[in-house]
């Protein structure tokens, strides 16, 4: 039973998850279809590339994954597959696969143009319905990636900043809020260990204007209650919490603004 | 295995839907259940009969439509199966199925009187999950329509405006808002055609004392970003966008207002 | 074929809910999973103790249900199985999952320690993901709850206030505000019937400074569009409501304010 995750910024209110949902059953009724998630920022590519890449390792080897955050939908933009070692990716060529798809490898592009896996009347704005959820179903139904028309080579790569390690001065960016006002930053945990930063020790964040030592803890209860941390989170990037409250709220802390990281030093 | 879909107006925050799901998997293990959408505004009929006549037409032949918003549940007002010639719709006799089911063609109307496919205990304010819920899931089950109760020949039609045409006028109505912001008209391509207006052309656009001149598009990304536009939409109705921005809060139009289209006409 | 019901305040624009279904297919590809709702208030136990308890009877025995809301997650409270008469529940030892258990039957309760049923890196921020889902999976592979770990005697309850009669008064409390903005007491309908109250009657309702008189009705639609009412809803609970209107905002009243009923006396 084929796994099809579905991703958009198409909320929760309208009609339009479902149509793609009635669309996929028709073509492959045995599908099993999981929402990751329909309230990406409107035209959020990024918020949906770091969605996407954040659920796609915890879903079975064979999954297809559908995402559309679309703004050039109806425009010349091309709709792609993508194959890698574990998953098939659906969606426009604009980044939004890209970042997930990177993280298993890349095997094979292809461009979608064979109309007959489409549907027959192919609406000027929901390719969504029209050409990606039958292009997943297709494949949910084991047609070949090649089916779907021609291999490329080049395809739209996102330009999302990466954070830079200049002595022991990690320079980040908040990645994300999450419905808990986590401050998810773009610095893994791997970085914060190349800083020689382990659990327990203090760390120096600034943010923009803003100075704040946190300690680096290992869960939130290390704190009171209300009280602000630094916590490798659950998809080991560093973040910035309040124990059962909301540190984008307390710290007056949003998406996008830069982060710098350095490791608070004892004098002697 | 059937496919049931659901439709209310019950918010996604209360356990409403979870328990109408428990009930049709108690008595339809295998019963694919997909949500249309659990967020119509509260008591409006329009919208989700909008909503179901949307989605219905991209699901699978035999598909279950359960559709609830239900501002008499616990009066007089009956339960009803409509059998269409490709699908079957269960809920209120209050209007909300006959929209999509009309489309469909309605071959038989059964008002639901067997309190054998009902649960039990029947509550007063909760028919969705005593009621419909338990009729959708025994017919998914196969229990033949005229099993759960009389045919019935008289039955709520909404009353909802159509668009008029006089000359190259049309006078139509907003709706809906979508999540985009997209304001969708309830004016047909079909109206469009017929008008004389196709692809290209400029259109004289009046909202209340709002007087708009707007290209009909084939894509949002014809125009800069930010800027408003005419398009066809994925129903096929004539909608008012704005590439990448929101056309309702950016032209102020809202759900519900009359809308007079007519061509731009070049002098010479 | 298992159904895994899913609980939580993850809310759902992030990926976390995604995750958890990702985990649970990956271990058991066959698993139905239902949402009860992700949208419980962060770290609101009761709220997300009362969703489950009402949603609970209505699933078919032998239910996985996950209910995650878990403001100790990395402390040591302990991650435990309960199963009763009908179903399995997993999650935090914090209360969560007692309130529904209890009325089905606790059996026996398990403290969750065998790492073999875990994912192999298991953060400190998101059991959920980590610990619960793949456990909900392999109970739902038919692996018995004593796997697991332990059998304990000694778990959390929680120690929601509930409704006291004195003569022909009850004090109760204001259990939820639902999305229709109906008023759910936490007085259920035995007790409304215990001091002779019947639907016809008149009640005399004291909320704070507040006092109302209102009608016991069998349905919305008994009183004007518009006007107050009181009800036994869905759960048999006292409910305050206003016909085609949101009783919350036009009364005033808030979760977790203290009520008392009477019934209204005619004098003579």
């Amino acid at each position: 039973m084929a796994v099809v995750t579905l991703l958009s910024d198409f909320g929760l209110r309208d009609p339009y998850v479902a149509e793609m949902k009635g669309v996929i059953l028709s073509i492959c009724p045995g599908a099993k279809i999981v929402d990751i998630s329909h309230e990406v920022e409107k035209f959020n590519l990024r918020m949906g590339a770091f969605f996407l890449a954040s659920a796609a390792p915890y879903f079975p080897k064979n999954t297809i994954h559908l995402a559309v955050v679309d703004p050039g939908v109806g425009t010349k933009r091309r709709a792609i597959i993508i194959e890698t070692e574990r998953s098939l990716y659906v969606g426009p060529d604009n980044g939004i696969l890209i970042l997930s798809a990177q993280t298993e490898g890349i095997a094979n592009v292809y461009h979608i143009t064979n109309k007959r896996y489409m549907l027959p009347n192919v609406s000027r704005t929901f390719h969504g319905r029209d050409v990606f959820a039958p292009v997943a179903a297709h494949l949910a139904n084991n047609v070949k990636p090649k089916e779907f028309g021609p291999k490329i080579e080049s395809y739209e790569k996102p330009s999302f900043t990466k954070p830079i390690v200049k002595g022991r001065e990690i320079a980040g960016e908040i990645l994300h809020i999450d419905g808990f006002g986590n401050i998810i930053t773009n610095i893994p945990a791997s970085l914060i260990e190349k800083i020689n930063l382990t659990e327990g020790c203090s760390l120096k964040i600034e943010v923009g204007k803003k100075m704040l030592k946190l300690k680096l803890c290992k869960a939130y209860g290390e704190t009171e209650k209300g009280a602000p941390l630094a916590i490798i989170g659950s998809h080991n990037f560093l973040e910035l919490s309040v124990n059962m409250g909301n540190a984008s709220e307390k710290l007056g802390i949003k998406q996008g603004e830069l982060v710098k990281i350095t490791p608070v030093t004892t004098s002697h």
